[in-house]
C-alpha cells in the first residue's frame, strides 16, 4: 500500500491487460508444486507450467515465484481458467487486499508485511491465492521463506494438514500471514518503548523523527490489515467453497485480526500520547532552563547598575571619598542579592 | 491485552496445538470442585482430573488454577469434550475477550483487571469459562480470591444461587468480574483527582508523566471492556443455553458495562482536558515569570546607559563638574523608573 | 453519573439485594399520594405504605421521598409487585438512565440535573418512575420542588392532565425533567459568555480553570442526556402501555432532547474554540510584550557598548581629548537610536 | 438555534399552550393570501382570518406574518384544524427544524439564515409550513422578502408553478430557503479568504477573533442545515401527500443540501487549518524576531565585557599605557564580531 | 467542488431553467460522434445536432464540448428525451458527483481533477454522462484530451471495447477518470515528500504554507472522490441498464476508489503528522538557539559585574593598588567561566 506502487502504468489501458507493476527483478518465474494426500507427499520444481505434472486425486499446491514473466503468468491463467481481471490483480502490485469468488474459485490478494530495521520502514510483499477444487495457487513476487513453516508441517509424517482439503491449506497460509503481523507489532512495540524510555529518562535523542516515522509506519500496517476483516467476513459467511469445518478455523483468524486492530488502535493513541508528552516535556525543560537563567541575570541587574553609578566621573559625588563606601557597597550587594533570592523562592520561581 | 502477551510462540504452528503463552510459574495445576444443589454443598480439592468425582445430578463448578501443565488441560478438555481450538484459546493468554457457543456449550474468555499501585500499572488475568449442562468450568492462571465472594454466597445456607442452574452461576461470576472494574475506575479517579488538584493548586510535581500513564492505562481498560458488550449481546440475544430468567440478569450486567464505558469516555476527555490545561497553565506561569523579569530588566536598561554615559572619560563633559549633576542623576533615575512602571501598569503589562 | 456514586458497595452481592448507594441522610421515607379523576382531586401524606388508601378507579400518583429506609422500599415493592432487580436500580444512585418494561409495567430511571453556582458544579438527583395500570410511582432521594409545576397543573380545575391517563402524567413529569435541562444550558451559556467576553476584552482573569470546569460539567450533562434518547425511542416505538395519543407527546419530548444534544455539541465546540483562542491570545499577548521589550533593549545595547568604550582607561585614546567628542557621542547615539527604530518599523517588528 | 431562543418560558407548562418565544415586536399579524390556478392569479391582504375568502377550487397560499398575536394564530389553527402541538411548534422560535405529517397534512419547520455583516453574526428566522389539500400556510416572524422570487414566478403569465399543485409550491419555497444558504456560504467564503490572505501576506490584523467567530457561526449553519436531510428523507420516501413528480424535485433539493454539508465540512477543516497555520506562523515570526535580536545582543556581550575590563581602575594594568592598546581593542572587537557572525551564519542561526 | 462554483445564479429560478454556471468561454459547442460496431469505426465532427447522422444499429458515442450555448444543449436534450432537471445538472458546474437512472437511461456527473503545479491548486472539470440504449453522450466544458486513450483503443483494429455494448464504453471512460486520480495522488505525494525532506533535513523553507495548501487540496480531492463510491454502488447493485459482465468491471473501479480513499486517509494523517513535527521541530530548534545564547550571556554576567565593581571610583578601594589585582581578576574570570560551563554541562543544559 505504498504510494510508490501507484498503478500509473495502467491508466487508460484496457482492463485485463497484463502489466507487472512491481519492481522489475531479473528473477525468472519459478514454479514449485507440492502434492500430498493423507499418506504421500511430493515436491517438484520447474520453470515452466508445461513440464509440471499435477496429481488430480491429491491436493496440489503450486507456488509461483516471480511475476516478471507475464507470458508465463498468462499461460498459468489459461491452464487454470483464471479470469483475466484476476490475473491483472495478481500482477498489479499496488493492489489493495481483496477477495473475489464464485462457486468455482476463491481469489484472495493479501499483503505480507516485514520490518526493515535499518531503514526504519515497513516493507510489503503481495501474495495472491487462487483456490480451485483441490488446487491452490500462490503467487509471490520473489522466492521467500514465509511459508516454510507450513511446508514443514506438510512434510512431517503426522500432519493435521493432510487430513483436510485445499481450503485448510489456504487457511494455514492466511493464518501464517496474519500471525506474522505480531512480529511486526513486536518491532513497533520495541520502537515505542525505546522512545517512551527516552522521554521518561529525558534523554536528548531526536525523538521527533522517530515518532513521526512510527506514526507513518503504523498507518501502513493499518491500511494493510483493515481490509482483511472484510475478506474474512466473506470467507466465513459467503464463500461456498470453504467447508464449514475450515470456516471455524477462519473465525480464529478473525479473532487475531480483531486483536491486531486493537493493538494498532492502542499504538496510535500511545504514539499520540508520546508526541504530546514529548512536546510538553521539551517545552517544560526549556522553560525551566530559561527561567533559571533569567532569574540569575535579574539578580545581577541592580548590582551592575550600582557599579555603574559609582563608575561615573562626576566631580561632586560625596560617597566616593568615604572610607566606608566600598565595604558598604559589598554589604548592600549581598543584601540585595539575598533579598531577591528569598523573594523568588517565596514566589516559588526558583 | 498487553503487547507482552503477543502470541509469538504460536506463529506457524498448527491450530489446536496447545501452548501456554503466559508467564511460566512453577505452580502445579490445581482442581477445585464445588458441587451444590438447593439443599447440599460440597467442596473438593485435587491435582488430577481422574481423582475427581462429579455429581451428575447437582451443579458442578470446577475451578482450574494454573495453566502450565498442558497435558492436564488436554485431559480436562477430553473429559468434557471441549474442542481443541477452545483449549488453545484458554491457554493463549494474550487472547482477546471472546465468546463461542453452540447448542451444547458456551465458552467465554474474559480479562480480570487489577491495579498495581506501586508500578502504576493495570494488570490482567485471563479467566475462561466453559458452561455445559450443569457443569461450569473456570480456568485461571493462578489461584486467587476473585471469586471468593461468590463462593461465600454459595456456602451460605439460604443462597439465591442455589435456586438457579449453572447459567446463573456463570452470571454471578461474570457480574463479579465486570463490577470489579468499578474498583479500577475508583483508582483511576483517585489518580485523576490527584493530578487535577496538583494542577489547580499549581504544585510543581511532574504531572506530565502521570497524565501519560493515565492515558495509557485507560486505553488498556477500554480495550478489555469494549468486547464484553459483544459478548453480552450474544449471551442475551443468541445463546440458547441461558434461560430467559438469567438473561434478565445479564441485561443488568449490560447496564453496568454501558456505565463503565461512559466513565471511560468521561475519564478520557477529562485526562485530555487535564493535559491541555496543564500545558497552558505551565506555559502561562512561565510567561508570567519571564514577563515580570523582563519588565524589571527593562527599567534598568536606560539607567545603566546613563551611568555608562557619565562613566566615559571624555575630557570635555561640562555636566561632570556641576554640583547639581549627581543629585540630578538620581532625580532623573527615579523619574524614569517611575514613568516606566506607570506606563507598564497602564498597558496592563505589570 | 458522578464517579463518587460508584456501586462499590454492591460488588459481589447477590443481584436484587437492596442497598441504598446514595448519601445517607437522616430523612425518613415520606409517601405523598395524589389521586385524581377528571372531576375530583385529593392529596394525602403518610410515612407508611400501610396507612395509604388508594383509589382504584382514579389515577394514583405516589411520590416517595427518601430512599434510606430499604425496608419501606421493599414493602412498597411487594405491594406493587415490583421486581427486586428494579427496586435495586431505584436504590442504586449511580444508576445510568434506563428503561425496562413489559406489558404490565414501565420502569424508568432518569437524572434530574441542577447547577450549583457556588461550587461551579452540576448536581444530580436520581428520579425513578414505575407506571402500572393507573398507578404512577415516583422515587426521589429527597423532598423537592421539581414536580411542583405539574402538581399545580393537576390542582387547577380545568387541567388538561385530568383528561388523560397515568401515562400522560408520566409524560408531563419526564417533559418537566427534560425541559429543566434548558435552565442548565442557560447557566452554561452564561458561563461560556463570561469566558468569551473575558477573552475578547483581554481581561486577566484565570480563564483556564473556568474552561476546564466547563468542559468537565458539559460532559456530565452529555452523559446524563444521551441515554434519554434510547429511553424515548423505546417509549415511542415499543412500549405497549403508552397510548398512541401520549406517544405523540413523547415525540415532542424527543425533539427537545435532540435540541439539547445539538446545544451540547455546539457548546463543546465553542468551549474547545475558546480554549484554543485563549491559548493563542495569551501566547500572542506575551509575545507582543516580549518583542517590544526586547526591541527596546536592543536599541540600548550598541549605545551602552559605546559608553563602555569611552569609559576605558587607555592612556592613548585621541578622541577623549577632543572638544567635539562628547557632543558627537550624543549625535551618534541619537542617529543609531533613530536608525534602529526606523529599521524595526520597516521590518514591521515594532 | 441560538441559545437566546431557549424555551425557558415554557418549562412546566401544559403541552399545547400557545406561547410565542420570539422577540416581541409590535407588528400585528398580517395575512396575505395568494390564490391561483393555471389561468388566473389573485392576491389579497387582511389582518383577520375571518375576512379572507379562500378559493376552494384553486391553490391557496396563505402567508402569515408576525406571530405575536397568539389568539389570531389559534383561530387560524382552528380554521385549518391544525393540532395544538403543531401550533405550539410554530410559535416556539427556538424550535429545531422538523417535519410532522400524516395522510392529511405535512408540517415543516425550517430556519432561514441570513448574515449580518456588521455584527459578524448569522441571524435566523423561523419559517413554518402547513400543507393541506390545495392549501399551503407559511408562518414567518416578520414580513420579509425571502419568498418574493417565488411570488414573482407565480405572477408571471407562463409560470411552471401554476401547472402543479400546492406540493410543488411547497417545494419551490423550501428550494428557495435551501439555496439561500449558498449566499451565506459565499459570505463565509469571503471571510475565510480574507483571513487566509491576511495570514499568507503576514498582515498584523487580529485574525484570532475572526477565526473564532467563523468557527462559531459555521456551527450555527451546520446545526440548522443538518436536520433538513432528515426532513427531505421523509418528504421523498414517506410522505404520501407529495406527488411522485414533485418528489423528483425534492431529490434535487437533497443534492443541494448534501453539497452544502460538503462545503460546511470543507470550511470547518479549512478554518481549523487556518487556526493552526496562524498559530504556527505567529509563533515562527516571533521566534524569528527574538532569535535575530538575541544573536545581535550576543555579539555585543563579549565586547562590552572587554570595555568593562579596561574601564577598571586597577593601578597596575600594563596594557593601559601602551600606544597600540586602543587600536588593538578595535581590531579585536571587529574580529570577535566578524567571527561570531560567521559562526552564526554557518550554524544557519542568522 | 470549488466554492467559486456556487449556484448563486440559480437561486429562486424555476427548476429546469437551463443556466450555465461555469466560466463563460467563447467556445462554440462542438459535437463529435464516434460510431462503431465490432467491425467498423467512424468519426464525425459537427457544430449542430441536426447535421449529425446517428447509426441506430451501432454504438454511438456523442462527445459534446462547450456548454455555453444552452439552446444547443436544449436541442440535444429534446433529441434524446433527456429530462430538463438532468440538463440543468449538466450545465450546473458546481454540481456534486451524482447518479440518476431508471430503466431507460443512466445519468452520471463526475469531476475530472487535474493538478495545476504553478498555482499549486487542483482544478476540476465537470464531465456528465448519459447512457441510453446504444447511445452514450458525454458533456465536457471544453475540448480536452482526457478520453484520448479510450478513443485510441476504439480506433485500434482489435479492440476489446468493440466486443461490448455502450455500457462497457461508459465503464472505460469512468475507469479512465478514476484512474486519473492516481496521477493527482502522485503529485500530492511528490509535494508531501518535498515537505518531509525539508523538515527532516531542517531546511529553512516556508513549510507552513505548503502544508496548509496540501491540506486544503487534499480536501478537494476527498470531496470529489467520496461520492463516487455511492455512484458505483448504485451502478453495481441497482442499475438494470448495465449488463452483469460490465458490472464485474465496475467492481474493479470500486476497488480503485477504495484504494484512493485509503491513500487520501494516509495523506491526511501524514500531513497532520508533518504539521505537528514541523511545529515541534521549529520550536525545538528555536529553543536550542535561545538556550545556547542565554547560557552564553549568563557566563558573562558575573564577569561584567566584577569589571563594574573595579570600574567604580571609590577613593578607598585597597584592591586597586595591589600588583596582583589585575592578574587575579583574569584568574577569577577564567575560574568562574570554567565553573559555569562545567555546571551547565553537568546539568546537560549545554
Amino acid at each position: 500500500m505504498r504510494p510508490s506502487n501507484f498503478n500509473l502504468k495502467k491508466i487508460g489501458k484496457a482492463p485485463g491487460t497484463l502489466t507487472y507493476t512491481g519492481n522489475k527483478t531479473r528473477d525468472k518465474t519459478i514454479l514449485e508444486l507440492i502434492t500430498y494426500n493423507d499418506e504421500s507427499y511430493k515436491k517438484e520444481r520447474q520453470d515452466n507450467i508445461e513440464s509440471i505434472s499435477f496429481m488430480k486425486e491429491d491436493i496440489n499446491w503450486l507456488n509461483i515465484y516471480g511475476l516478471n514473466d507475464t507470458n508465463q503468468i498468462d499461460e498459468i491463467g489459461e491452464r487454470f481458467e483464471i479470469n483475466n481481471l484476476l490475473l491483472e490483480d495478481i500482477l498489479s502490485i499496488g493492489q489493495r487486499p481483496k477477495i473475489d469468488y464464485n462457486s468455482n474459485y476463491v481469489f484472495i490478494v493479501l499483503k505480507m508485511l516485514s520490518f526493515n530495521k535499518e531503514e526504519f520502514k515497513i516493507e510489503e510483499e503481495q501474495v495472491s491465492f487462487v483456490l480451485k477444487d483441490n488446487f491452490l495457487l500462490t503467487f509471490q513476487e520473489r522466492e521467500g521463506d514465509i511459508f516454510d513453516k507450513v511446508r514443514n508441517r506438510i512434510e512431517s509424517v503426522d500432519s493435521d494438514i493432510k487430513k483436510y482439503g485445499a481450503d485448510y491449506l489456504l487457511y494455514s497460509l492466511i493464518d501464517n500471514i496474519v500471525d506474522n503481523n505480531y512480529l511486526l507489532l513486536k518491532e513497533l512495540q520495541t520502537m515505542i518503548d525505546k522512545v517512551e524510555i527516552s522521554i521518561i529518562e529525558e534523554n536528548y535523542d531526536d525523538k521527533l523523527k522517530d515518532i513521526y516515522k512510527l506514526r507513518k509506519e503504523l498507518m501502513v500496517v493499518k491500511t494493510s490489515v483493515w481490509p482483511i476483516r472484510d475478506i474474512l467476513f466473506e470467507l466465513i459467511n459467503r464463500v461456498s467453497l470453504i467447508t464449514s469445518d475450515v470456516k471455524e478455523y477462519f473465525k480464529d483468524v478473525n479473532d487475531h485480526v480483531a486483536q491486531i486492530m486493537d493493538y494498532i488502535m492502542i499504538y496510535r493513541e500511545t504514539i499520540n500520547g508520546l508526541f504530546d508528552t514529548n512536546m510538553s516535556a521539551t517545552s517544560n525543560r526549556m522553560n525551566e532552563i530559561m527561567t533559571t537563567l533569567t532569574l540569575y541575570s535579574t539578580i545581577f541587574i541592580p548590582l551592575t547598575f550600582i557599579t555603574g553609578v559609582y563608575g561615573m566621573n562626576f566631580v561632586h559625588m560625596p560617597e566616593l571619598d568615604e572610607r566606608w563606601s566600598y565595604p558598604l557597597f559589598w554589604v548592600i550587594s549581598i543584601i540585595v542579592c539575598g533579598g531577591m533570592v528569598t523573594f523568588f523562592k517565596r514566589k516559588k520561581w526558583l
